[in-house]
């Protein structure tokens, strides 16, 4: 093989580039570099560290399972099966095929944070050193495969070498949370493994599988869901079990944000019409932001911080959705609007001492519009961290510069990896923190802001933010 | 007490960090920095230069009555009673106490232009040197009390030391002006203090308290108000009231920009529908937007200029509202649309010589989109300078990035503070002036003008732009 | 006359200010300066190529028919008609006075990108040397007229000296596409100029004069269109017609991007109703929508590039479109959603082989929210490069920082520079060169991308994509 480029992820990356900002941004980075991650909101497996079975390799563990890496290679022309999608267990011929076809698409990801994210794994996790390319696509494959096989890339080490101090995973409220209470009762393990919870589903009263669902939380919870009632005690009795089990959070995504409440018997009566099978949408959109104001009220009495990440028209390629099913990457945002949305919620709720609202958002327009003036009123209100497309380098940047102005550094809620790879929240955590040091470090550059302050912020950001907004 | 950090603003705070592009920073802010203070809109009590009392104390001058300020402590926790607000005069160990908060408060600031802002006015005004804290409050609290009990410390002082050369207030059109009389009158006076005409609640027939107040305009005006036609001739004659007292604007904020003219004795109706109390909300929206229009006309005759700031859920938080009533910090943005809105009111008078309308916004997507592209055509629209939670070195650089693709300079408002914090004004004008100066520096950096035509632009927009827009 | 400031663009203009980042960007620039220009959409005649006569007057070649640069002249308070605007003809004198108030306007453009591509063409095409203003107009004008005097300005040298590889003109579908045949038979001229399929005004039922245009393309194709099969067939046979003169695209602007399928006869019944007159707007609207995704139906079969350039309120003051026509600056951008209005184009042909799908906007809030992550995804949807008021430096950059995260480079168009000022060409795509060199030197600068890489995607950008997405 001839002389090929070098991976080799620079020290200073991400940090400004003018020579004074730099040296400002690598001091405030190197406060807080080394410092434990703490994850509070994700879609890890924990049966991953329960079973803490070795990764089965490259192609599986970075490519097939991550709809931020196939999906600008679907862009590119090569169909979801040619990377695994939808297949079950890849031979490692298949498996061998599938990464050569991320390594020939390289250059597309030019200046996504997908390269960044693998870039950093592949160097700092696997010490691959040369750029991925048809030509080095073998024995890139044959080097991380041969790591994997060894103990100390096994999840349970890895995620010791990661530092992670809190990984919250995101469950269904029928879950039994089985792992988390077998990997709490090891006494081989002490990382600290959190559920979620997640009951989006049970509040569609006008999905399809709507009358299933609620009927298994019925089954599960032990309390009838043939009322409202019942089903408002259903989801308080698995909020609790999920409380049991270490939740801090409850997780919510809907097309908006909507909340509204129902009066008059109309939440029974159209509870009644969703397990009649004759609600229509908009009664069920209704029924909805009347729930969600529902979970507000329950968030209060048992302090699970709320998150919500509306906005998203999901499965937008019908076609792709009925052959590869939901999470593949044809979700596209959405059109969003908070101050009227969540406005009867915070009429009731948003000095509540006891409520924690999360808000994430696709759509940049809030960022200076809703996100920042609210949550500078709202005691209850924090600023999510830019998410999911968000989650990256530009947009990053233009979300500090959008909310600091009205909201400070103090309502926002610390990094959110959000991600189903476990490999990435390393990169992904050094990332933010990278942008973040970049950020105050030209607060100090404009003598906005004292250095000492910006070092305290940038530790807070780290440390104190996640711990207050989830109660860790 | 042990050392503290000091509070020293640099005098290159908010200029570039770029070396060369700061010095040329330095050249252009040089050139206006001194230059007098033009406040074509704000919110200053005129009876505060017409009494010329000492200011209280810092709390109620910095604190209680700012919701700038106050809102982040409250988002913090701090409920806004401790804060002073509602409470009436506070005694001095009240006083100390709100003082005591704020200092404490300090770092949920950073960041932010509230901080900027303080800082300044701490610094270059009442000279303190060292970082509000816990610890540092009570010191810096009979500093200022010190300072605010000397004679060159009242408002007229201030006044001058500010070098305002015009500063406008904000009045109801009834109120009779006159303290703007008295002061004009008082030959130990040569300041200009203007008044504004803002007509906001007599143009809401739906709102409870319009019956009340139109009958009030009779009442005032000496035209009965039983009718529209009526209506319209009162606010003529009040308008003429504020001409005759030095009014250059008139100012109007609902919740959107809706113009729509009403035809065929629909505006008579409605407005009788609004005096009797039968008109519904959607009506009242309607009879605004023709209202509005109307009012275009009418400045097309008396030439008052019409600002117009749009798009705010004011009182979002109810019980807030009811306890400590309106501007107390918890009125959100909203999404806005000028295009279609203003359309009605362009065709009509777009292009009349006499017209001048200047278009304010919290939404940001209007500004490359609908802002510019409207003030780049029509000679009658100006884009106002950042507003509110806009008014800030972020949202000040992404708008002048915004906007000046389409409209340059020419077709900007020159500054507006929009405050009622009297000691922030200097501040306020200062961090526009340094910005501007960064983003022209930047501008000459990049070789895309020429420094001669930067320094005829920074100095253009001091001096040239409020006196052409606002007609001074 | 006494001395006068110089017009000199310097070579580093629109280069990042930072030394080291510019040293970059030079080189980047330096591999892509002198790169031939592809054009694959744009409003130049193609009769002026054909007929080779000399351009008549600076003003009439700069001015009068360029609503890019009349449009804030008459923001400024001079009429149209003073700028020759619907005057037919000028005579010398009247086109000495018009040059004359765009030199003492030019003020006004600072910041502008219009200034910057008048600079760049009066400096490297006619060697004019001052800066324009009152004092100068005059020599600036005979300067620019005793060039256009020489052989060397006609337009077919300039088209050599522009180094213009392929032009595309817009024409309407019933155009007999003359002009383009005679020059493709011209044995004299080896230059390639293409038409494209802009069939709007018969997709608008609802339109005044519909029924006349379909009219008139029932007679040139052949084919009756008195049925809404016939319109299909006579469209198709337009294309055809297109196709073979070599265009590549079709393009298409409504004023929304709406795509729904008429069913069950509704598109024959809304077509009927259309000829008979009875059509309303909101019927106009379904069935337009309907017939652009018959549009993408042909484009799979005959493979005509689709640009999407949706979301303007055209002539937004009818007074001034009544006088002066359409297209003279008047026209005013709205908000635009992309998600839902394509959703039924997509599910049908967003994974088509065949089909490429250029979108264009000039709101910005879709840039990360909705274009990225559907260019992102479907390999048939490509993110058209900044138009309009968004092609401009800081539009430009905004839109690479917003877009890049998610859909990288090489999901995007190639620079589409869209004028009808002929020689504005090399300025505007000499622009996009240097400020893509520009973002790419940043991502070098902060280790985000490796040198050679940056080298590759800069030359890609402008010769790789037009070539791919334009199948040229």
């Amino acid at each position: 093989m001839p002389s090929q480029p070098p991976l080799a992820p620079h020290p200073d990356r991400l940090l400004p580039a003018d020579p004074a900002v730099r040296d400002i941004a690598r001091r405030l980075y190197g406060s807080v570099r080394d410092l434990p991650i703490i994850s509070p909101h994700g879609h890890v497996d924990p049966r991953v560290l329960l079973d803490d079975e070795p990764f089965r390799d490259p192609a599986q563990l970075f490519v097939t399972p991550d709809h931020y890496v196939t999906r600008l290679m679907h862009a590119s022309g090569v169909p979801l099966e040619a990377l695994g999608v939808g297949r079950g267990p890849l031979s490692e011929g298949e498996a061998r095929e599938v990464w050569r076809l991320l390594c020939s698409s390289w250059h597309v990801y030019r200046g996504t944070p997908v390269r960044y994210w693998l870039e950093s794994e592949l160097a700092e996790i696997f010490d691959v050193t040369v750029r991925p390319s048809a030509e080095t696509s073998d024995a890139i494959y044959d080097q991380i495969a041969e790591r994997l096989a060894q103990d100390e890339y096994r999840p349970r080490a890895l995620f010791e070498r990661f530092k992670i101090e809190v990984l919250a995973t995101t469950d269904d409220p029928c879950d039994d949370l089985a792992p988390h209470a077998a990997l709490a009762a090891d006494p081989t393990w002490s990382g600290r493994v959190l559920p979620t919870f997640r009951p989006d589903r049970y509040l569609e009263a006008a999905r399809p599988d709507w009358v299933g669902s609620v009927g298994r939380l019925g089954e599960v919870s032990g309390v009838g869901t043939g009322t409202y009632s019942g089903w408002v005690e259903a989801m308080e009795a698995r909020r609790r079990h999920f409380v049991e089990h270490g939740a801090v959070s409850a997780d919510h995504a809907h097309v908006d944000a909507g909340t509204q409440p129902l009066e008059g018997g109309d939440a029974e009566r159209l509870y009644a019409a969703g397990l009649a099978g004759t609600i229509s949408t908009e009664e069920g959109a209704a029924l909805r932001r009347h729930m969600l104001l529902e979970m507000a009220r329950m968030s209060t009495e048992d302090g699970l911080t709320m998150t919500i990440h509306p906005g998203v028209r999901r499965d937008h390629h019908g076609p792709t959705a009925s052959r590869f099913g939901a999470d593949v990457g044809d979700d596209i945002p959405l059109q969003l609007e908070f101050t009227d949305a969540l406005r009867p919620l915070l009429e009731r709720f948003g000095t509540h001492p006891k409520l924690h609202v999360v808000l994430f958002t696709l759509d940049e327009t809030v960022f200076s519009r809703e996100l920042a003036p609210l949550a500078g009123f709202y005691p209850s209100v924090y600023i999510g961290a830019p998410w999911w497309f968000l989650d990256a380098p530009e947009a990053i940047r233009r979300w500090r510069s959008a909310i600091t102005d009205t909201a400070g550094f103090s309502r926002t809620s610390g990094f959110i990896d959000d991600t189903r790879a476990f490999c990435s929240i390393p990169a992904r955590h050094d990332m933010s923190r990278r942008l973040d040091s970049g950020f105050l470090a030209q607060l100090v550059a404009e003598h906005r802001l004292d250095e000492d302050e910006a070092v305290e912020t940038v530790v807070d950001l780290v440390r104190g933010r996640p711990k207050e907004v989830f109660q860790l």
